[in-house]
């Protein structure tokens, strides 16, 4: 079942805060996308680079076990990372061990560490909170909030580029859209780009946030697609690896 | 402005979580109430009484003072405080002093600190998070997630027990409603009452909650109302104590 969660807090040591709004994707074949857009970016290097990080990968690049009672495990190795992208001073590198807890109230917790200092040096706890919304609304719908099932039969598709000489990723759930497209060995803010879309009730998609030189690279609309066809837009190959409406 | 806010998060000690599924509605005029049922109540004592807490109270009884910068403090001296009410061991008595901080992502952070072993006694810090959503929607649904200024323009109803054997409010604030009646001097949970109910597209108002042997004193259907007036519900007065639509 695709899923789409919209962040509500985000804590390293004892003061949590909530800076960004970050949505998560995840298509129902467990590929996903992660975009953490300042709402208020302060000062000029958020100005510049108005994201929090944005990461991305597919399904190969996160192992996700169900301990039962609710908590599962879920090991990154991003495919994208904007940290390690941008080799943003002490951040981690490799994969990122993360639990996932659901709360009675149907948000969930997530909780790990990580290794800003290398993985011999210290950790440093996180901790996020979750609240899953349907991705079919137009809105940003809670669901579960009385501990009632929540069971989507948004469509997903997921389109990736084939170029060699880029990586990119677009998931559309539902109503929602997200994606990246980054040039490989660039590692600038300048080889960076995103999109988060809503497809509003016309049927037409309405830009949300749209991010870099090469953004219009990035498919923003997603008619006629079928599992394994290809697109090109502006010159650039994205083939469609999961198409399920 | 009428507001209702859904708690996504409560924390003593190190670990938060979210038990409940906690509504807190405020009028147009600042009357308010709180109720926190419980989702999945544990144990013979929550399920006899499947609440965390309700408390509720006019504008008479809070404080509030905007600070500015996005920080409101709130004082509050509650009519109904079930904790009180059942005289429930170690739990706050008299004012209660919160902080309200308005977080980049549209959410609440309240943060305060109670003396459940009395006003001499060692404090016990607590944070809250509340997401405000849109009283006039059937869903709840998030809003101001990307620092746009949210403006509910609906309607806040108020009626007020008046008979001398009796505490009472309910208070709806677009389709939502919630309230609470409370026998005077009996002191379990024998005599209180609560409800919370959602009125649907059809104009119907369908409970969500109900809670009592007396629950049905409490008016439960809201037409013709004007402020002033009187309505009689089981042999029970309320006053219409607010009425903007």
């Amino acid at each position: 079942m695709p899923a789409l969660l919209k962040r509500l807090l985000f804590q390293v040591g004892p003061q949590p805060n909530e800076r960004t709004f970050t949505l998560s994707s995840v298509s129902d074949e467990g590929h996903y996308i992660s975009l953490r857009p300042f709402v208020k970016p302060s000062g000029s290097s958020e100005s510049a680079f108005p994201f929090e990080w944005v990461f991305a990968g597919t399904n190969k690049s996160v192992k996700v076990s169900d301990l039962g009672n609710g908590v599962v495990t879920q090991d990154f190795n991003f495919w994208l990372d904007t940290n390690v992208y941008l080799n943003v001073p002490n951040t981690h590198r490799g994969e990122v061990n993360t639990t996932w807890k659901d709360w009675d109230s149907g948000c969930i917790e997530e909780t790990g560490a990580v290794y800003p200092f290398g993985p011999e040096k210290e950790s440093v706890s996180f901790r996020e909170l979750w609240q899953p919304v349907d991705p079919s609304r137009e809105d940003l719908v809670i669901v579960s909030p009385n501990g009632e099932k929540f069971t989507s039969n948004a469509k997903s598709i997921v389109l990736k580029v084939t170029d060699e000489a880029y990586d990119g990723l677009v998931i559309i759930v539902g109503r929602w859209v997200q994606g990246f497209l980054s040039k490989k060995d660039q590692g600038t803010t300048e080889g960076l780009n995103f999109v988060r879309l809503l497809e509003r009730d016309s049927g037409k998609f309405e830009s949300l946030l749209s991010f870099g030189k090469e953004v219009k690279k990035i498919p923003q609309s997603y008619e006629n697609l079928k599992n394994g066809s290809t697109v090109t837009i502006e010159g650039l190959n994205w083939e469609v690896i999961e198409h399920h409406t």
